[in-house]
C-alpha cells in the first residue's frame, strides 16, 4: 500500500487539498490518500505539530505524511522530508516536525532528514505561495513510489524546533498548558495519568479563575452540564463538560497556562 | 471491493476521522473508505440514525458502515456489529441502528446482531472516550477483511431502539415531524407522496404559525424566495424556500411536530 | 486508474457527497474519488466554474470531473457530459462548464459535448431534486468504466455560457473583477502578471475606496497586518493582508469590480 496523509490549514472550501491530490495521483496513481485535517487554525504551526503527534502513530509503517502550515512560504525557510522510524514526513522547516521528531528521538528511532533541493522532483513551475501543490505533494508522491529520501535532497542535521509546552511541579500539583481544544470543547492539558495518580478531585486554575472538578473515568459517570476531568484518547488530562463545552465555559485558548492541584474531597 | 463508510459527530477539524482511517488501513490496507458525514450534531443519536437510513441504501452489498454518535462511550452501553440483509453496521447500542434495522425488518431481510466482546479484534489499548478508534474502526476493518460476524462477538436479540417519529391522521391531513434540515435549509417531514396525493396546496402548521404552500414538482416551478412544498430526494415531503432557507424562515428544529392539511386553491 | 472528482455546493453535513460516492462505487468499484470541494456557495454557478478552472488542470488525462451547482435541477435545463482535451466533465447545462471550455478552446483542444438523454445509464428512479445522485454520479462512473461519451447522449453544439469577467484598459491601469476569495481572505482578481509587469506599487480602487499596496513576491516580504499585492498560485494578481484577511478589511465580494492603477513609489 502507498499511503499518504494530508494535514494543512487550507480549509476544504477553496479546493486546495483537492488540487494537491490531483498532483499526487498524477505521480503515484495508486496512492491511498487520507485527510487528517485541513482545518488547522491558519498559520498556527504548534497546532499543526500537536495534530501530527496525535494522529500519525495510528498509521502503518511506510506511511508518508504531508503537512503544510506554512506562514513562511516563498521565503528562505527550507522544505524538508524526514524519515522518523518507519514513517515519512514532508513539510516546511518551521517547527511543524518538532513533536513527532521529539517522540522519535525519545524512542531512539532512526532519524534521517533532508533539505528538499532537487527541483526535478517538484512541479515544473513553482509558485511563491503554494508549495503544498508545487513541492510537498509531488515529493510525497515520489516517496510513496519508493524514491529514496537521499535522492530528494541533501542530508541536514540542524532544523527549526518549536519551544514545546512543559510540565513544572507546583506545591501540591503541576503547572502545564492547554495543548488541544477539540470540536466538543474538551480542553486537553499536557499532564498525563502519572501526574494525577490516585486523585479523586482536582482544582484547575487558569485565567484568574479556579474550578473544582471530580476526576472520572468516563463521561457517563458525570451529569449533563457537569465539569469533570478525565484522561482523553491521547492519554492526556482533559477538562470537559458532560454533553457541553468546557472551552466555552472557561473561555480558554490553545497554549494557555494552567495549574492543576490536588483538592480535598 | 472492501468498502467501509464512516458516519460520526466528530467533525473534521481535530483529525479523529483521519485517525480512524489510519487504524482501518493498518488492518485492511485495500479498503475503500467513504465519509458519509462527520457533522452529525454532537451526541444527536436520532440525527445519526436518520442519516444512516438516508445514505446506506446507495451502497453495494458487502459494504461495512461504521457509525459513531456515542454519548455513552466508556459506560456499560454495548458495542454492536450487525448484518442487515447484505450490508454490515458497526456502532454503539444506543438506538443508532433503529431506522436501518426497522427498514430491514420491513423488507424481511436477514438480520444478525452481535455484542462485540472479543477484544482480540480491537486495538490493544482501549480508551474510555474514543471507541471509534479503539473498537469500531478495527472491527469494521476485520469485517471488511472477511472475518465472520459470529467471530467478533456473541449473538444478541435485544437492543436499544429509538422511539421513531410517526404519522397520525388529522381532520383533512396529518400530524408528523421534521426529520431532516439540510444545509440549504430545506425542511423534510416524515410524510410521503401517498399522504398528499392530488393536493395542489397545503397548509403547514408548526410552532404556532400557519403557512400556505403550493405543492410543486421542482424548485424551478417556484419563484425565488417563494415557500413551496415538494417531494425531496428521499421521497419525503419537504418545505422549501426557492434559493433560500425554509428552516431560517420558519425557525424550525429537527424533531419539531408539524401538521399538514389540504388547503383550497 | 479510474479517477473521478466531485465539485458541488452540497456541503458535507447532510451526507449528499457520500451518497454520490456510494452510487459511483456501485457502478465503478475501483474508482479513485477525490473531493475538490463541496462548499461552493449554494447555487453560485460562476464560483463553481472558477473552481473547476483552477483545480482540474492538476489532474491526469482520463480524469472524470463531476460538478453539481444546479439551481435548475428538475427543470428543462439539460444534463451534459463533455470531453475537453483528455479530461471529462459531467454537469448541468447552466454555464458551469464555461471557463474550462473557454480554456480548452483557447488551447485548440478537441471538444465533444453530449446531452445526457439515455436513462439506461442513470439510476432506475430519478428524483426532481438530486440529479447529482441520480444522473451525474452514475454517468461519471460509466465514463470512468470506459463507456464512450457518444453512448451516453446525443452530440450537441449549443450550450449555456456564463458572461465571464473581462479585463479592460484604463488610463494607467486596468479594470477587472474579483474572481476568488479564499478561506484566508486573499482577494484574487482576473489580472495577470503581464498587466502589472515592472510595477512596484499599485493603487486598488473598489467599492468607493482606494488602497495603496506594494507589489511583492511572497507573503514573507511583508509585515504582519500589511496590505500587499502578489501573484497567487493560479497566476492571478491577489490583494492580501499578511497573516490576515484582505476580504474582511476591504469588505469585498466575489464578482465585485476593481480598478488597479500603477502608483508612484
Amino acid at each position: 500500500m502507498k499511503l499518504i496523509t494530508l494535514t494543512t490549514d487550507f480549509g476544504t472550501r477553496d479546493g486546495y487539498p483537492g488540487i494537491m491530490k490531483g498532483v499526487i495521483l498524477s505521480i503515484c496513481p495508486d496512492a491511498q490518500i487520507v485527510d487528517i485535517t485541513h482545518e488547522i487554525t491558519p498559520q498556527q504551526v504548534l497546532e499543526g505539530a500537536l495534530t501530527l503527534a496525535r494522529s500519525t502513530p495510528y498509521f502503518s509503517p511506510g506511511a508518508v505524511h504531508i503537512a503544510v502550515v506554512d506562514p513562511g512560504v516563498g521565503t528562505e525557510r527550507r522544505p524538508l522530508a524526514a524519515r522518523l522510524g518507519e514513517q515519512y514526513f514532508v513539510l516546511p522547516d518551521n517547527g511543524l516536525i518538532s513533536l513527532v521528531l521529539a517522540e522519535a528521538e525519545a524512542q531512539n528511532q532512526q532519524v534521517e532528514i533532508v533539505h528538499l533541493n532537487r527541483p526535478q522532483y517538484w512541479l515544473p513551475k513553482v509558485s511563491n505561495v503554494f508549495h503544498g501543490r508545487d513541492i510537498f505533494a509531488p515529493v510525497g508522491a515520489h516517496l510513496a513510489n519508493g524514491i529514496p529520501l537521499s535522492d530528494l535532497g541533501s542530508l541536514i542535521h540542524n532544523l527549526q524546533r518549536l519551544k514545546l509546552p512543559t510540565v513544572q511541579p507546583l506545591p501540591g500539583g503541576w503547572r502545564g498548558a492547554v495543548i488541544h481544544i477539540d470540536r466538543f470543547g474538551n480542553v486537553a492539558t499536557n499532564l498525563q495519568a502519572e501526574h494525577v495518580q490516585g486523585w479523586s478531585t482536582l482544582e484547575a486554575r487558569l485565567l484568574g479563575q479556579a474550578y473544582r472538578l471530580p476526576v472520572m473515568r468516563t463521561f457517563g459517570q458525570g451529569n449533563p452540564g457537569e465539569l469533570i476531568a478525565l484522561m482523553d484518547s491521547s492519554g492526556y488530562l482533559a477538562l470537559c463538560v458532560v454533553n457541553g463545552s468546557a472551552a466555552a465555559r472557561m473561555n480558554v485558548c490553545l497554549g494557555d497556562a494552567i495549574e492543576i492541584v490536588r483538592a480535598s474531597e
